[in-house]
This record gives structure tokens, C-alpha cells and sequence, in this order.
């Protein structure tokens, strides 16, 4: 069976799901963004600067992270859901004050607790 | 139902994609980069220096890129599956002749045809 791509609710979840986690990023409201990361050693973190390897080193991360200069602006954003419990969502963006761009991508997982980043990466644009 | 982490069936196909996506990423086997990217409008790839979107736009890049200085090794390899369909693959490495390292993470997705990465993000360790 091939799997459906996009079903509407399921996109819609997600997309929630995503701009929950893009809000609580440029607000620095670390209990979300620790909410939203899968509480497991087989989650994993790749940023700017940074390999995180399992939830306690991205939780640390996040906790030990100044909190100014977070906001940004979203170029572009393309989420996609694979059957009922998969999706991916990945975005462009821009710092505020910065003329260089990054790019964020997201891997989520629906959970009993919700939907989960169960790995992501985000790196400046070369 | 919580989804079954790393099945060792689906662990196992999962991990001889991922490596025979390597063998063919340092030898340039393009036809073969091309069967495992997911024939798809959806699927995108963020590059060291290149944002791309849709399959048409990852294989046009690997036609026009040039084929050498690929050679790299891997560091660290972290390969996940959830259920039986979806897994992501991450790795630290580095290339041959550097002493900087990268990160490269995909989204993998069973597809009628096979394995297939349908989201990827390669980048270098500001």
C-alpha cells in the first residue's frame, strides 16, 4: 500500500506541531521546546554548532542557551506528512539582522503524548 | 499503539540503503543516488551551499556536479526506524584530505519501490 502523502488532518496537526516549536524557539520558552523533542537516547540534535546525541545532551543544550538573539523570520516552508504518523518539515530562514540564511529540518513522529521532533539539523546556508 | 523502535528487519534494510547510498555518494554512481532519492515533487535537499526542492532540482544538481573530491569517512553513523516504514539515517564525516567534519541526515520512507530518502540535509560543523 502505497503510503498517502499529505492527508489534510494529518498536515494540519503537524503544521500546528511546527509553528508551536517556532514560536517557543523565538521566545526561548525551553519547557515547549523540551515538550517537543521525543524523550529518548535515539533522538538527536545536529545545530549550527553543535552534535547532540539523545534527549538529556538536547535538553542541556537548551537550558545552558542565551536566550537573546533568537528571533527570525521564516523564508520558506515546506511540511509533509507521510501516512498518518510520520511527517517531515523543513524551513528557510533569516535572523533578524542578518543578511545570511539558515535552513532548519525537522523528522516528527505522532507519540501518545503527540507529535515529536525525533531528529533535526539546522546549519547556515554556505 | 507506540510505534516499535529499531525492528531488527527493518533496521537491517534501512542500514543497507544507507550504505549503499554511501558507496555510490563517494564513487559518483549518480544512477544509483537517483533510484534511492524519492521520485517525488515533496522531496528536498538542503546541500553545504544549495537549497533544493522537488526531485527534478536534486537530479539536475548531481548531473552537473563534478566527481571529484568526494571521498569521506564516516565518523559516527546513527540509523533509526519507527514501524516498519520510516527511519532516519544521521552521520558525522569527514572528507578525505580535511580536518573539518559534516553532518548528513535523511528522512527514509518504504516505498512500493523500495527505500527511499525523501528529506535530506548535509551540512559542515560551524
Amino acid at each position: 500500500m502505497e503510503t498517502q502523502i499529505n492527508l489534510p488532518e494529518v498536515l494540519a496537526e503537524v503544521t500546528d506541531a511546527f509553528y508551536r516549536y517556532e514560536d517557543a524557539l523565538v521566545h526561548n520558552k525551553v519547557e515547549v521546546l523540551d515538550e517537543l523533542f521525543w524523550d529518548s537516547v535515539h533522538t538527536l540534535r545536529y545545530g549550527a554548532t553543535e552534535n547532540l546525541y539523545g534527549y538529556a545532551q538536547i535538553q542541556a543544550f537548551r537550558a545552558a542557551r542565551p536566550s537573546a538573539g533568537l528571533a527570525r523570520e521564516l523564508l520558506q516552508v515546506v511540511i509533509t506528512s507521510y501516512g498518518q504518523d510520520f511527517a517531515t518539515a523543513n524551513c528557510e530562514f533569516q535572523r533578524i539582522g542578518s543578511s545570511s540564511t539558515g535552513r532548519q529540518s525537522q523528522t516528527w513522529m505522532r507519540t501518545a503524548q503527540g507529535w515529536r521532533v525525533v531528529a533535526a539539523h539546522v546549519s547556515p546556508l554556505g
